[in-house]
């Protein structure tokens, strides 16, 4: 008995083929493209790009509610820096941003507030080199795009940008006018990212093959923070990953991402959105007649060289929270959550580097003291400059102090920034690629090589450093 | 300045959209149709399907190496069974299975061996009810079709099998003959799993939305144990998750898949082969020009329902061993590997039942003397009725035990049994499934209905029970 299986692809030709054996299929691409927009005469990418270097940073902030405050603060511990002005639509928020400059012993900063525009007096200004925009998610491209049009470089609050619009915009600016357009991707800093990081340039998990990031967080108690609450009518009106770049990051710069490899395409799929309708109704009373995004989403992507990317998110249900964390490689793998360890293939570790070395298996996680022990030898060197600093300072646990700290020490240095524009794009598109793929039943979506033609120049991915 | 983004589906209509909004694209599906044969004049489906009772079960072995020689040792502890006949195709195995028969002082079984066909006579015998395969994979559907055919049920190890034609022919064999044909997936039983299950079943995690499940298991030092190296050949030349049913059993199970909720498509993505043509140079000294299995494969899900499934495989890398088995909830998360443990929302575990109570947080895991009370209350019947003695016989830690006793019971009892010939189509199709969908770039492939229309006359998975 032998059946012949028919596959169709709605819109393509029929043919024929025996089960799952389809290699006689067309070579038609089912993929779906969105327009890659020309680059303008004379202007070229920003691989490698470093700015004039500068001797005090002066900044401004915009968007001084959960993060931008905390990061005035945390400015106040950066050297080399100057707190120029400040501003928030809410005068109250701005007065009590100003608080711990002055308390600092240092210049009380320009604050502005009052009007939905009053943060381009700011950029206006001829005396700020970078700002620091940590406002709404709808804001950041907007606002980014504007103070790079006025001479400053940028640095945007995650998600820097919400459409492919949005990130051509961007990518196009930054080339344009020769400034940095860096996203504030804290978790690219976490310690254990930081020191896994570390180990597999080093080679010790052998070539990574696949990683896996999430944003998992039961945002429950947060949702009431939210000015306006503008993170829940987004999540309304918005399906696919709306919050992908925590497990992005940390996953591309392992893949070298546009420093030898990039991602060529994405398909997606999600649940229904219960979650977040339950809570509405819980809190409102009454229940959103549609709600655009599905409790939990997943976005997979493949690259050039054959590697694999999952990211998850879901902010409506009861998990402990995950950033996942995990690669695979071919000599070793790391798992950060939700048990954090790490295991080897036998041989892979330097015998005399860890304790108990015959029983190492790749079968389970190594112990907790040989953990201690490859830790001891594959420490970050960012965090064996400044972690005891970081932590000290504070912010998720020293993570944002280093994010800041690397981002003035380049800027001082005349170093290219650890993130720049293309990673910015590259970790923000999950969101308008995961939308159009769970638009059209989870088909493939071909990931824009947003760095138009440069994603070879660079091999490796390294943090640069002034020595 | 905006940007119109042409979307196109390679073979369908190009059309211009902004952004991400696709919601003006045409209706046309972009998912890849398998064909569903018609349902022969007469023949009806299996839901709910019972045998009349047998006495005592006499049962009939096929494939006597890692698996199946463990099996005929286990069946001396199952009361109301006769172990009749046995077959390899090796002597020497065969010899070595009968051993423990009849130092169990049974009769010794009519042994079978020599020939590719010997397993034949086996099933021509026709005082054996029941034929029980255990042998390399490409043999397990040709065997339970002829079993069917020859009047026996047959319980198949996984997977029970590989191609779309396959399962059809055995939905069909088992529609036909009424002959019972279920898949051996033991980690169904495991205690975790069963004991969450029965969680799920009473409400205790809201509305299951999301559930994972995956075969990690570095294979290095199995691969030289299989006969005639079948398993790394059959990889060699097979692309996709072929080896998906321990995942996506509990997954099912959880979701009531043809209870109610049936699985409509999925899309898969892949690694490059890397892992096994290493070991392959390793151990021969010569490295495959081609290599068809990924070293890492993933398979997305979605339901009728709106739920999704995620399924991912990797026998390659040093990995911790993991079937994931984790669970979202609107009301509880459940996850074993890589770290064991529940969540819940607040409220939602009775304050009486877990010590600690005003310390619940959705944020992480109940403490594990939490875990420990909540266990009391939720243990399984299936645990509590054979769980010592599952631990005492052994088998994966008594889990098949408990299938082989579950199995033994459902048929003297005149039962349904716990997995069916749709289980048995449905866990195993994300094989060819995920091989379509990989040849066409990820394409999401239509999840074929092999209840034929029938997958919501039930409503919710039940273990069935006689009292």
């Amino acid at each position: 008995m032998k059946f012949s299986y028919l596959i169709v692809c709605a819109a393509a030709t029929a043919l024929s083929v025996l089960s799952s054996s389809c290699s006689d299929r067309s070579n038609e691409s089912n993929v779906i493209e969105t327009e890659i927009p020309t680059r303008p005469e004379g202007q070229t990418d920003m691989i490698g790009f470093a700015a004039p270097a500068i001797d005090t940073v002066r900044v401004g902030f915009i968007g001084l509610g959960m993060r931008g405050a905390d990061a005035v603060s945390r400015f106040t511990h950066i050297p080399g820096t100057k707190i120029t002005a400040i501003c928030d639509i809410d005068s109250a928020r701005t007065a009590n941003a100003a608080r711990p400059v002055e308390e600092a012993g240092m210049p009380a900063p320009a604050l502005y507030f009052g009007s939905e525009d009053a943060w381009k007096q700011l950029c206006d200004r001829d005396d700020i080199d970078l700002v620091y925009i940590a406002t709404d998610w709808l804001n950041h491209a907007p606002m980014a795009l504007y103070a790079m049009e006025h001479g400053k470089h940028t640095a945007i609050e995650v998600p820097a940008a919400l459409t492919l619009e949005e990130i051509w915009q961007l990518v196009d600016a930054s080339e344009r006018t020769r400034k940095h357009c860096m996203q504030l991707e804290n978790c690219v800093y976490d310690f254990f990212e930081l020191n896994t990081l570390n180990m597999a340039q080093q080679g010790l998990f052998g070539e990574v093959l696949h990683v896996e990031g999430s944003y998992i967080h039961d945002l429950t108690e947060f949702w009431p923070l939210y000015w306006n609450n503008w993170r829940m009518d987004y999540n309304s009106k918005h399906r696919g990953d709306v919050y992908p770049t925590h497990g992005m990051g940390p996953a591309c710069q392992l893949l070298d991402i546009h420093r030898g490899d990039r991602i060529t395409s994405l398909v997606a799929m999600d649940t229904k959105a219960v979650g977040a309708p339950d809570y509405i109704e819980k809190t409102t009373g009454s229940r959103p007649e549609e709600f655009a995004n599905g409790d939990h989403t997943m976005s997979m992507m493949k690259t050039e060289n054959g590697k694999t990317i999952l990211i998850q998110h879901d902010v409506v249900n009861p998990r402990p929270y995950s950033r996942m964390y995990q690669l695979t490689g071919t000599k070793g793998f790391a798992n950060k959550y939700m048990r954090q360890g790490y295991a080897f293939e036998p041989g892979q570790i330097d015998s005399t580097l860890v304790p108990d070395y015959q029983n190492l298996s790749a079968h389970g996680f190594i112990s907790e003291e040989q953990e201690k022990a490859l830790l001891e030898k594959y420490t970050h060197p960012l965090i064996r400059e400044v972690g005891e600093m970081a932590k000290t300072v504070g912010g998720h646990g020293g993570m944002d102090y280093i994010m800041d700290y690397r981002l003035i020490y380049c800027l001082r240095n005349g170093l290219p920034l650890d993130m720049d524009v293309y990673d910015l794009a590259e970790w923000c598109a999950i969101s308008p690629l995961s939308a159009i793929s769970l638009e059209h039943d989870s088909a493939p979506v071909a990931y824009p090589d947003f760095t138009r033609g440069a994603w070879n120049k660079v091999k490796g991915y390294r943090h640069a450093t002034a020595k």
